[in-house]
């Protein structure tokens, strides 16, 4: 396991609220996830999901697991192999770690920069960051928000960092940008298996991973009716 | 955990044989890493380990676990935003997943041509890429490798793929290329902390990953006395 309960654990209301009780959100509904927290929902084989960055300019760290079996989940390491990319585009399957898709990504709207190189923010990271004191990150925001609808984790996976724009140069070096996503944009993405999906409002205000103005937003998340 | 061992198992001899009781190294001494095998040894903090690609365009799968608590290990995504590169060079810190340093890459004597994107290859590679009967694999190296020296592990983090040849292009997409390096080329690392360091001589043989000639090699480790 990554990083167990015994680590610092930063405590919001990622432990305690749900978007619908187990997750089970009704079809056509518009929920939101909170700025600086996470919300896990469950989306049946077949059904799809739209996340939109109704605000714009915020990254939304993104998993998801297999329902039947937790273990499997979405393996950004795994799906650059099968993929022979970096990033899924429309048409993609994205994988896991038993190289079986799991989602497919049907559309998006934005210009398509998101990442999958940089791991989910943690107390550690903010600590290296120069902030010791504890500070809202998107690992814990996982960890609550699956443990918030009954379904505990132990590792915490490489995310899929929605509108994340932080690309390789040619050189090796990568860049810290502001995204590219305009308020509104929106990636859906349908299940092939039944599946957990998480979505994590970034709270880094230390960059501007979420735009210049490092300011955290929220994010929205639909399943089509 | 990423794969436990209900899943398919490979077994090869690195379920059985270690280059060391307990792999404990002795220093000054040349080892083998034999072809498709994977071997896991112990590194103190301030020693240096020296990994020698001494037939050259062999990829080594590489992991390392902090020796106090194999929950702690290099994480090519927490590594990649602390170096803010794709790949260390020499003078860089090895990163683990709680954003320490736990080795420094003190000398390269290849181009530097390494790889931190792909996973491991595991059986459900080989199926995937047409080859449904039992095949060596990384994945099941390193969890034989480690239980065989007494330290065992539940999930497979993401190796430092030394030597393999997968750059990602501008265009996002990602090569799949022989190695670059030449007979004998090596890399030193030393242990900021006690350490346990495995390296898995890659059993691909459908790419040329490991040469034109697809023909997996050994590989050697020594500690420096």
């Amino acid at each position: 396991m990554t990083t167990g309960l015994e680590d610092v654990l930063v405590r919001n209301a990622s432990a305690t609220e749900v978007l619908a009780p187990e997750g089970q959100l009704r079809p056509g509904m518009v929920y939101e996830v909170p700025a600086r927290q996470g919300r896990a929902f469950r989306l049946k084989a077949g059904q799809v999901a739209r996340l939109t960055n109704h605000q714009g300019q915020q990254v939304g760290d993104f998993w998801a697991f297999s329902a039947e079996d937790r273990r499997e989940f979405l393996s950004m390491e795994h799906m650059r192999p099968t993929l022979r990319k970096l990033t899924p585009r429309p048409g993609d399957a994205l994988i896991t770690n038993k190289r079986r898709a799991l989602l497919e990504m049907l559309e998006d709207t934005s210009p398509g920069v998101h990442d999958t190189l940089i791991a989910a923010c943690c107390q550690h990271r903010y600590t290296e960051l120069g902030h010791p004191d504890p500070h809202d990150n998107c690992s814990d925001n996982l960890r609550m928000a699956m443990a918030a609808i009954g379904a505990p984790i132990g590792e915490i996976p490489c995310p899929f960092n929605l509108w994340m724009n932080t690309p390789p140069r040619a050189d090796g070096g990568i860049d810290w940008l502001a995204p590219v996503s305009k308020p509104g944009d929106y990636v859906r993405l349908r299940a092939v298996r039944d599946a957990i999906l998480v979505l994590s409002c970034c709270p880094m205000d230390l960059s501007p991973i979420n735009g210049d103005a490092k300011s955290p937003k929220g994010l929205q998340v639909m399943i089509e009716g």
